[in-house]
């Protein structure tokens, strides 16, 4: 149920993926396909979730047991997408590019660009934005300095807005 | 991994819920929530996908085994994304609400708000925009009449944008 | 990936299903099918637990968000079986049947019987078994009276292995 | 809702492994684990089934887009159990063993063993029985010598029951 149109169904240039440093691999597995043989377009957002641990994982900070990461934050989910540019077929390889695109103070964005690595074509494009929250309240407070200073190091662009 | 405060993190009004007629109920499973025991914010995609088939269904066409409907069409979903306001539970029973917002020539898109039912509280609002294409080109192809005049006869809103 | 040959591949007699009481309606959904157009076989055992679940509801119990029954009881799975008779497809309606077919002192065993709503053909049977554990020391303790007496008075046929 | 006891629940011992020749790593993804934060019973038969593609793999034999192999067969699954042993949890490492236990003339048998990769301890033991079957009447047929032959060659214990 997606976009076969293989050369203008995206405005991301090829150049743009430069911007991407952090780069995971999945394969597509057999219960991701449907009945078209294509992945059912609900895996994407795993294979995004995959990069966004994977990319954390790349700053030393390790999964918790209970869900967090070691970085001691408590970070919420508020906002998904992807569009859909090409499909990714059975048993595909594909490279989950991931950056951090902004941080405003209490929330930040993470960009990805899904490519099927074996014929180098852009698949999808998808972003989502999480928010900081104080562990008891759930109520969004804002980063500490240490998250900001490290991404902005590592990124190559990055747009910060706190005030 | 969704907000949890209740009273500010939509801007959708009770009110624009009277906009969709359709809905359908799904209970949330045990394999649908993650280590915080609030549902997997892949699963919402899904939770929306079965609205569009109900919808469909709605209107009395059955989806094939190969997958399409008997409308005749074939369609692929070319976005998705999903705004998440609050959290969904262990056994929840939701109401995922769908509606055709707009059609073009060649594409639409579906609306969704998903609404806890016992708390009838707002969970979480979506969209997906779908294109019409050829069934062996795979190139976007304009909608029949019919498709177009069946759902403005149904919706109390829907924009038609065609040329 | 199941069996396609649909009159030789149980033992199961239609008068057997007699036995199972209990009955809950799933319908098959895009993403449960594969490539080949049918169930993928690790959805089996969902749908097994939508009947496990469904059961004990029938019995007055609720699920807690912590994702205990309240009947007070901890379980645990240890053993799950599938034999895959024919298969199910896409939009499938299917009925899960599901009986409790043994009680020892701290383990029973849930049967299951996956059938074809419409085509009325069986699909499946399956069986799971559950261990009654201590909440805080996870080690197995044998079920309280009312949980056996409830399941005896409720089953045609139940065997009580109690010492 | 798994078995938590992690010396007595299985009588596998640790030689028994030993005979198992392959093993793939997969790590316990986010989704995976439910609201005890333990994998949910269901996503073992995906991690036999990543184990069961692998072990192909290894012979040199690759997924086809339409999920046959290049091995030329067309194989069902007619049977899948899992034993539970220990759980697994968020992001834990996990090796899985996979080895064919015996050939009949037109069924074979998997068996697997997953393990802690860390903590070196079984999580769980299964095994799957799969059917070769002509590719139009989907009945059984007898596997070829060549299938046969690869497995007995590769595998250190392997019982071939051919009439």
């Amino acid at each position: 149920m997606q976009f076969l149109n293989k050369n203008e169904n995206t405005n991301l240039k090829k150049e743009d993926i430069l911007l991407f440093k952090h780069k995971v691999q999945v394969r597509v597995r057999t219960w991701e396909v449907d009945w078209q043989g294509i992945v059912h377009n609900s895996y994407y957002l795993r294979y995004m979730e995959i990069g966004r641990l994977e990319y954390r994982r790349a700053f030393g900070y390790n999964l918790s047991p209970d869900g967090t990461f070691t970085d001691g934050l408590k970070v919420f989910v508020v906002h998904n997408s992807v569009d859909y540019h090409n499909v990714a077929k059975l048993d595909d390889v594909l490279d989950v590019f991931t950056r951090v695109s902004w941080i405003k103070n209490s929330s930040f964005c993470f960009e990805h660009v899904i490519v099927n690595h074996k014929e180098n074509i852009i698949l999808s494009t998808g972003k989502g934005i999480l928010v900081n929250v104080d562990f008891v309240s759930n109520r969004p407070v804002p980063f500490p300095e240490t998250f900001v200073d490290e991404i902005k190091q590592y990124e190559i662009e990055c747009n910060i807005m706190r005030e």
